[in-house]
């Protein structure tokens, strides 16, 4: 196994509406669609979309969302073994509500992934082993999150967490044993309690959490590019100039394209490098893991030297 | 077959809100729910409920929704050769938002709902010739519930027409042929234009209505009870007194319920009084289909002589 996603999967539930109706009110509004989401999902099939062999351990519920869930993810190659279902739970879902100038709101309901407990990391422990990277978000029970950092740091696996969405409540002396703590400006804002206005706010606000024994902060900060602070430096990796069309799940897809270069040959620049291209041409894209490109069109991409 | 509805049916996307999300924000609820919905199927499965023979015309996606909604009619017995589906659109779906004060917002996409033509009435014809009532709402394209009127009319078939939601581009020359006409006061108020205040004003709304060519006007009034207006008289049947706990859905049973008892034996007074007690019943019960009683449960509630 080259990636092992323990985290979320959603079902988005993408409303294209006129105007939000008011208490009380019905409003016709003109369409709808359904897509696979979720930050662990999404990360799981970014990485399998670029070559990964990945599984994910995360949990659906009984309803009719679940079996579309697991076949989606096995369209995309993913193990599934660990994606079981939760009787008497919804699946999770986000109803998401885009107007006709694309501003979104969105109600996130975990349902069936507040179910994923640290007794599911030691269910999967044998294929979990054979791992080479575990990345997780917090879609999914802090305890779990903490086992799971535990148990990488316990059998020498190096662990992403992509601390999303930020909880204040999140745990230092547990984040601390991962090896890439990977936030977008806001979560960091919000992790750290300081400004992120500047590359130099950014820069002292990661080195804050290094100093908190982090190795690798990797800020994601859109069309202004990436971040890496560790204890000895701070660099930044510029952006692609692209025409960006729905930004929804481009960090997911720096995460997962990220983790397969990571793994691929340990190169962390490299992986950054190849990860902010990835998340540049999905923005071109509309959808979630509908824009999420394959490894040849990552390439034909990066050869157009843009 | 004793009633055909022709109609809409919707999947029903319940979210559970604190609050609402404003723009550009993400939210977290805190429960989900996924209910079979739409005026057309209500009111079919309600008719079902009670023990008619019944059959639904209507479209769905070819989403994940589609043979969920199939499914969930055949359960109740209802007869769906013509409950056919549409590629690539979705099913209708109603995402809605219940606050913690029971208050809701509404949305609805029609999707497959817009679909359903007039040439799906004609090719349902030796089905439809063999029914004893036709039932129709406002959830589809108008033309196709002008057709169905003119239908009825043709084979001297009675027709209930449910104005709901109320359309003010509702032609009456359509209208008056049909031989029920059920509003709630606030549809009655939208279609004519008159205030509904007072019962005096609901009954001259109503005589109005009866001036274009309607032969019956029958007002749901909630609470109020329900009133009964023809060419030659106005009469109320009262409310029964119950602990309302989800009024969702009423409209629709109160609907279902009358048309059973018309087949039966064609007394409108009597199937109104049922009627009333029948959704009287259902809004003591969370919950839309699941909260219509079936035929022994409305006789224990009248056998209780509330």
């Amino acid at each position: 196994m080259d990636i092992a996603v323990i985290g979320s999967n959603m079902v988005d539930l993408i409303s294209y509406i006129d105007k939000m109706p008011k208490e009380g009110e019905t409003l016709e509004a003109p369409d709808f669609e359904i897509g696979c989401g979720g930050k662990g999902a999404n990360q799981a099939v970014a990485a399998a979309k670029m070559g990964s062999k990945v599984m994910l351990v995360t949990k659906v519920g009984d309803d009719l969302f679940a079996d579309n869930t697991i076949q989606n993810l096995e369209n995309h190659g993913i193990d599934t073994e660990f994606t079981n279902k939760v009787s008497g739970t919804s699946s999770g879902v986000a109803p998401i509500f885009v107007d006709q100038e694309s501003k979104n709101r969105i109600l996130i309901i975990k349902g069936a992934n507040q179910h994923l407990m640290p007794a599911d990391v030691e269910r999967a422990t044998d294929k979990l082993k054979t791992a080479s990277l575990i990345v997780l978000q917090l879609e999914i029970p802090l305890p779990t999150v903490y086992r799971a950092i535990e148990f990488g740091y316990e059998h020498g696996i190096p662990v992403i967490l992509n601390p999303a969405p930020a909880s204040k409540e999140l745990d230092f002396d547990h984040v601390c044993k991962s090896d890439f703590f990977i936030p977008n400006e806001s979560e960091l804002e919000i992790l750290t309690g300081m400004p992120v206005a500047s590359d130099a706010q950014i820069r002292q606000a990661a080195s804050v959490l290094i100093k908190k024994g982090v190795k690798n902060v990797i800020v994601t900060m859109g069309s202004k590019g990436v971040m890496w602070v560790t204890k000895e430096k701070a660099q930044t990796v510029e952006s692609h100039k692209v025409t960006a069309n729905d930004t929804t799940g481009a960090g997911d897809a720096f995460i997962g394209c990220f983790a397969h270069f990571f793994v691929k040959n340990g190169d962390v620049l490299h992986a950054i490098k190849m990860a902010t291209a990835y998340a540049a041409l999905s923005v071109t894209k509309r959808g979630t893991q509908s824009s999420y490109p394959t490894s040849e069109e990552l390439e034909e991409f990066l050869n157009k030297g843009v």
